[in-house]
């Protein structure tokens, strides 16, 4: 269930190497549910639609908020990679945070409780997560062994307990799953009652679903891959900016021996979308993710490729002279990848070089 | 906590296709806890050590019972391969049953509780592990799509939802975590409590730490792979046998388009055997599992290797070529592993085939 009253915050982790990226907050009750967890982190709130509607953010909370004339002022022409009236715009929240890591969230997502009743600190499970290792190179069947009263079983080679460091922490959702709109049409009733109690980590060379729902990352480990891709407005598709995310950063992670872990913590996710909407918007990427997949799969990276940037910059590469013949969508998604990687050198010029553009927004 | 008095079995599934295979019964409770389950089933015990000595068996069982002389007297010279005075002979069980499904389990294994306090009938699970497909060849972050209450999520590609059939079901162990000897001494008292309500697939091209203790598989599809190696009297290694058929399975499964799941059924494992005693028969094994993991991690076998016999045999080519220069055990493991090849199809022709040996056993 929901947790309705949300229990004061324990002592916030991270409090000054974190910030909360929101794509546009539609619902009052959001940040109130949320505020005993995030009121001690600063905000970004990234507004995916007209730049003239205002978003109401409640008293006590450290914001700043970007609509599209913001980042039109901020990238110029640049901006073209940043999605409008998509809530994948959030991935500009990304770019222009200066903290070390950043949590993502939807605004229909709740506090969850434990099968004990106790509120979820998802915050709070996430940043444990990242500061723990991940094993991308051998499965643990205890899960993640660096949790209280686990550790690695019989057989797990001792040269591999060290971990690799965790770029990726990707929490789930109770009550609404996240289905595809042809399972949401097929399954309009089905809820996600299930608390499965373990983390782990997806293993080197195999991919996954990353939803951008409940999601969190280390920027300075995988930060420039967390591109969130051309959805929404004048493009032929929608509901695939965290998907191409997870694919993008998962061959990422796998090249630079980093890992991505999955399962603890859960939101609870209030509302179904749209299905009819969402098929819409999806139809396309149903079809197209079937050539998605076995070309993420066979995805390699030249050794030369050792920053995220060089690495992305070659998958952009790749997806230009392999996945242009799927669709000419591909070839604009190539370069709207590269933009976004110029786009963020930018606005996060490489330690000692000076900014040659700087992040100005409303700010509280 | 362990069950005291279990409930009544529901209605076997696979009654007459599954034999339970359980490696010498030092514990006389064991067989009467998990009588409400087991009693259905046919029993196949192979006794581990001295032939003379009675293993007693409760009323009401319906068993074969195996020991050294009988494994001599049925296989000749071939009963080389089966290990003796270890636990590993148990896969003489396999070889010997005629049935589509093996369950093995061993007798410091009793009946666990689910969180609401419920017997889990730990054996239902596996069937129903065995009985739906897996999925090798991507992740999904509900776990087990096929389960009540789960599907596929957001971003999985519509092709790979039939899945693989399922080879090998892995059940995990409450109470005595499956430690090695160093974790064993350096943690005496970690017990494992975390009940993680979660079946999964072990992705294509990722190894794991397969545990004999609580194992099903469907010996039609992967049987030939399971064998557990030469173990414990006049060996230089013990506690091993699981992991080694784990690591031939996982190739095999692999090439083969075949699924391994992990997670439930858990079983209430009761007692820790000798850290001592363990450390004596694994430190090979710690030393050598380091080049053993990568062996594994790159043998890739032929494309004309369509029988999991084809697969073992050339595995057993490549333990040869490149094993045997980490230790001159591995080349009479590679025999042996021939060797247990031979004795298979000996006990198993191919269908339409006439036996040229058969087993006969004590029975009740």
């Amino acid at each position: 269930m929901a947790s309705t009253a949300a229990a004061p915050s324990a002592t916030p982790l991270l409090k000054d190497e974190l910030d909360i990226v929101i794509p546009t907050i539609r619902n009052l009750d959001f940040l109130e549910m949320w505020r005993p967890f995030f009121q001690p982190y600063h905000l970004i709130i990234v507004q995916d639609g007209d730049p003239k509607k205002t978003i109401r953010v409640p008293e006590g909370f450290d914001y700043e908020l970007y609509n599209r004339d913001d980042i039109n002022r901020i990238l110029g022409p640049k901006a073209s990679c940043i999605s409008f009236k998509d809530s994948a715009c959030r991935c500009f929240g990304y770019m222009v945070s200066k903290k070390k890591y950043i949590y993502t969230i939807d605004d229909d997502c709740f506090v969850a409780k434990d099968p004990s009743g106790k509120d979820i600190n998802a915050l709070e499970q996430h940043i444990k997560n990242l500061l723990s290792p991940s094993t991308p190179f051998f499965f643990n069947t205890l899960y993640d062994p660096y949790r209280d009263g686990a550790d690695f079983v019989r057989g797990y080679p001792f040269s591999l307990r060290e971990g690799a460091p965790t770029a990726v922490s990707h929490g789930l959702w109770l009550n609404i799953p996240d289905y595809d709109a042809p399972t949401q049409l097929v399954k309009p009733l089905e809820r996600n009652g299930r608390y499965v109690d373990a983390v782990m980590t997806i293993p080197k060379g195999t991919l996954f679903p990353m939803c951008g729902m409940n999601l969190a990352f280390d920027r300075e480990l995988i930060g420039p891959a967390m591109y969130f891709g051309l959805m929404g407005d004048g493009q032929p598709i929608g509901r695939y900016d965290d998907m191409w995310a997870g694919w993008c950063t998962k061959v990422i992670t796998d090249h630079l021996g980093l890992g991505v872990k999955t399962g603890l913590p859960y939101i609870w996710h209030s509302k179904a979308s749209n299905p009819f909407v969402n098929l819409k918007k999806e139809y396309n990427g149903i079809f197209w993710q079937e050539e998605l997949i076995p070309f993420f799969q066979s995805a390699s990276l030249p050794k030369e490729a050792d920053t995220v940037q060089k690495c992305y910059l070659e998958l952009a590469k790749q997806v230009r002279a392999k996945l242009g013949k799927v669709d000419g969508y591909f070839n604009k998604l190539a370069d709207a990848m590269v933009t976004w990687i110029e786009a963020w050198d930018q606005l996060n010029p490489p330690k000692g070089a000076v900014a040659t553009a700087n992040g100005t927004a409303k700010s509280k």
